[in-house]
C-alpha cells in the first residue's frame, strides 16, 4: 500500500514551525509496518491544496492530510477536500454539539466562526478528536482514501493512533495486532549495537519481528515491532528475541520504552529509600534540570550545587582547598555532599577541560565519584567532540554510573563514546 | 519567482530525523523576501527522485535540492540529477583534489568511495562546500534552476548563505542586500507586539521594510528585513523604524540578534565585576543550566543551589526555618546565597505550586528575589499552563529580573503571561 504525507499550513512551509508532525506521523506508522513514500508541504493557498491533493491522489493509495481544520478563514481542507471529491459540504450536526458542549464545559460560549468546523464533505466518515474542536474526517479522492488530521500536536497524535491506523492497518491487509517493544541504551553506538544484535530477528521462528533504531545522542533506541495474530501469538514471537537482546547488551539498557534514565534512577532510589545530593561543574545544573522537575523528586533530590569553580564548590562544602579534579578528589566531593545534605547518596561530577577554543576535537576528562555511607566509588572517562557534546556526555555518564550503582552493576565498562 | 524544496534521504522521510533543514532553508529565504511555494520529501529511491524532479522543474523557476551528495550507494543526487537534465556525470578534477587534500589535513587518506561525490553532471556549476567533502550544484532541468546542497545542516547552512541565496536573489531581481534585525523580547504575546508595531513599517518613508515574527515560547523574536541597494541606503531606512521600534517594545527587549538573554545578563554582570549565586527549587536547575555553561561564566557564576525543598534549602544556606514561599522569604534566601558565596548578586526563584495532578490550568506563584550589598528587591507572579509551561516561564521571569535589575529598568513591569 502507498502512503503519502500532505503537511498544509504557511506556518509550517514558511519554517516558522519546524515540521515535527510530519516525522511523527512516518515514525508512527513505520513502527507498524506501514511506509510513507512520498511529503508534500504547502500552504494554506486554494489552488495550490487542490494540486497537491490531485497529485498525491493519483499516486497513493492513502493519504495522510494535516492541518487545515481550525476555525479562521486560512483553514481550507475541509473546502478543497469537497472540491477535489466533487461534493457539497453539508453541516455534521453532531460535531456541531460536541463542539458546543466542549466550549460549555470550559464555561465559554462558542464563537460563530467555530460552527465552520463542522461542516464536512457529504461523503466524509467523522474520524473523532476527542481533545479538540477540528473534526477530523476520512473520503474517497480518486483511487486514494484520504485522511484529514488536525494540526495541533496533541490532537494529530491521537487522532493518528486511535482512528488512521487502525484503518490504514485494515486496508494494507497487514495482521492488524502490533506491539513495539523499546530499549533505551547509552554507551554503544548505533553500528556497534546493529552489529551486536546481528540476526536477532531470526530468532522468532516463524518471522514478524522487525528490528529497528533511533540515535539522539548520547542515547540510542533499539526497537522490535512485533506482529501477530493476537496479544498471545506477539508475545511468543517476542520472547526469545527479548532475551536474547537482554542478553547481547546487558548492562547498557538504561531503561525501556517510556521510561527514562533519570526516571529509572529516582526509582531506584525510591525504591531502596535513598535520597540524593549532586555537585555539578561542567555540566553547570544539566543533571539536576532532568532529576528535581521529576514527580515525587521533591522528597528524594535533596540537594544540587552547581559551580564551575572547584574553590567555590570546596567553600560551600566546607572543604579544605581542592587539588585538580581527580578520582579521589571527586569522591570526597561527593561524600561532604551527601553528609551535608544528610542524603543516602552522593553523586559528584568534576571535568579537566582541554585548554582552548571550541573545536570539534575539543575534549575533556570527566571524573564522577558516587558516594554512600558504605564508601565512594568513582570513573574516569575522556571524551571528545566540542564542548557541548562533551557537556551531554558528562551527564548522562553521571545519571548512568549512579544506575548502575544502584543497580548493583560495574560503573566503569568501557563505553564507545570515550577516548583512552 | 516560484520557489520549491526537495528534502532527500530515508532518514527524513520515515521521520528518525526531524526536518529541521526544511525549515531552516526556508527561514532564511522568507528572511530575505524569497517565498518558498511548495515543499517535497522523497527517500533514497531512484525513479522517486526523478519524478519529484521533473515535477517540480515543471512548476518551479528555482528548486533546492537537500541530501543525496554524500559518498554511499544510497547517495544518489548527482546521478539523478544528470539524467533529469539528460547529461552525464564527469569527474570534477578540482573538487577531487580539494577532498584528497581535505583528508590528508586531517592526517587520514580518502577513501575510494568518496571518489564519488567529484562526479557532477556535465552542465553543472560548482557550488562551494568550505567545510565538507559534499560538493554542491547547479544546473537546469526543464525551465527552472537546480540548486544541490548537502544533508549535513551545518554545510547545508553554509551553502545555502553563501552561494544558494545570492544567486537565488540575482536570479530574482530584488535588490541584492539586505539586512535582518532582530529583537528577542520576553512578557508580550505575538498578537500584542503585533498590535504595538502596527504601521511602523511606513516610517521608512520609501519602503523597503518587511516586520515579521517568530514566538517560540517563552520568549518573542522580532524581524526587521531591510533590503536596499547598499548598507549606507539600509542604514537610512532602518533607523526611524528601529528607533520607533524600541520606543514601542522598550524594557521589553531582551537581547537583540545573535544575542540570549542569559548571554545579556552575563554580559551585564561583568560589565560591573559582579558575580552571582543562584537559588532554584521548581525551576530545578534550568537557570543553572542556562548560565554556568557560557564561555567566561566560571569567573561570574559563582555557585548555584537546587532543591525542590525549602528546609534543605534553610540547611544548605544556615538559614532559619523557612515559611512558605513568600517576598520575604525569598529576599532572605537571595541575600543568604549571596553572602554565602561571596557574590554581588544573589538570584532566587521560590514557587508555590498549585494542588492536583499536571493539567492545562495548572498554575503557581513564582517569587523572584535580588539580593545586593544596597538590600533586596522581589517581584511576584501567578501563572499558568502546566507545570513545563509554569517551569520555562519561572526561569524566564528570573532571569529577566535580574537583567532589569543590571540595567536599572523596574523589574516588576506587568506582562501578559501572569495572572491576577
Amino acid at each position: 500500500m502507498r502512503i503519502e504525507i500532505i503537511c498544509t499550513g504557511d506556518e509550517v512551509l514558511t519554517g516558522k514551525t519546524v515540521n515535527t508532525n510530519f516525522s511523527h506521523m512516518s515514525q508512527k506508522l513505520e513502527d507498524v509496518g506501514l511506509a510513507v513514500r512520498w511529503g508534500t508541504i504547502v500552504g494554506d493557498d486554494r489552488e495550490t491544496l487542490l494540486e497537491a491533493f490531485r497529485l498525491a491522489s493519483a499516486r497513493a493509495d492513502a493519504v495522510i492530510v494535516n492541518g487545515g481544520l481550525g476555525p479562521t478563514v486560512d483553514d481550507l481542507s475541509q473546502e478543497i477536500a469537497a472540491r477535489a471529491a466533487g461534493v457539497d459540504l453539508v453541516l455534521d450536526a453532531g460535531w456541531l454539539e460536541r463542539m458546543e458542549d466542549f466550549f460549555q464545559r470550559r464555561g465559554r460560549v462558542m464563537p460563530p466562526n467555530n460552527r465552520k468546523q463542522a461542516m464536512l464533505p457529504s461523503i466524509a466518515e467523522r474520524l473523532d478528536n476527542p481533545v479538540g474542536t477540528a473534526c477530523g474526517f476520512a473520503l474517497d479522492i480518486g483511487k486514494a482514501r484520504f485522511f484529514f488530521t488536525p494540526g495541533v500536536p496533541r490532537e494529530m497524535r491521537r487522532m493518528v493512533e486511535e482512528q488512521v491506523i487502525p484503518r490504514l492497518l485494515a486496508r494494507s491487509g497487514l495482521q492488524a495486532v502490533i506491539r513495539l517493544k523499546r530499549f533505551h541504551s547509552y554507551g554503544l553506538g548505533e553500528s556497534h549495537v546493529d552489529a551486536l544484535l546481528a540476526g536477532i530477528e531470526m530468532l522468532a521462528s516463524e518471522g514478524g519481528v522487525k528490528l529497528g533504531f533511533r540515535a539522539h545522542y548520547p542515547q540510542l533506541e533499539t526497537k522490535l515491532a512485533v506482529r501477530g495474530a493476537d496479544a498471545a501469538d506477539i508475545e511468543r514471537k517476542l520472547a526469545p528475541v527479548e532475551a536474547e537482546l537482554r542478553r547481547r547488551l546487558g548492562n547498557f539498557i538504561i531503561a525501556e520504552d517510556d521510561e527514562t534514565l533519570e526516571g529509572v534512577v529516582l526509582d531506584a532510589l525510591r525504591r531502596c529509600q535513598g535520597s540524593l545530593a549532586v555537585v555539578e561543574t561542567f555540566t553547570g545544573g544539566q543533571i539536576a534540570a532532568r532529576l528535581a522537575p521529576l514527580p515525587g523528586a521533591e522528597a528524594i533530590f535533596r540537594r544540587g550545587i552547581v559551580s564551575r569553580d572547584l574553590a567555590e564548590i570546596a567553600a560551600a562544602l566546607k572543604l579544605p582547598a581542592l587539588d585538580q579534579p581527580s578520582p579521589s578528589t571527586a569522591e570526597a566531593v561527593a561524600e561532604a555532599a551527601r553528609r551535608a545534605a544528610g542524603a543516602s547518596h552522593g553523586l559528584a561530577v568534576l571535568i579537566e577541560l582541554d585548554e582552548g577554543a571550541d573545536r570539534i576535537e575539543f575534549g575533556g576528562t570527566i571524573h564522577v565519584a558516587i558516594a554512600t555511607e558504605r564508601g565512594a566509588v568513582s570513573r574516569r572517562a575522556r571524551m571528545l567532540g566540542g564542548r557541548d557534546w562533551v557537556r551531554l556526555g558528562a551527564a548522562e555518564l553521571a545519571l548512568d554510573a549512579l544506575r548502575r550503582h544502584l543497580e548493583g552493576l560495574p560503573i566503569a565498562e568501557r563505553i564507545d563514546f570515550e577516548k583512552t
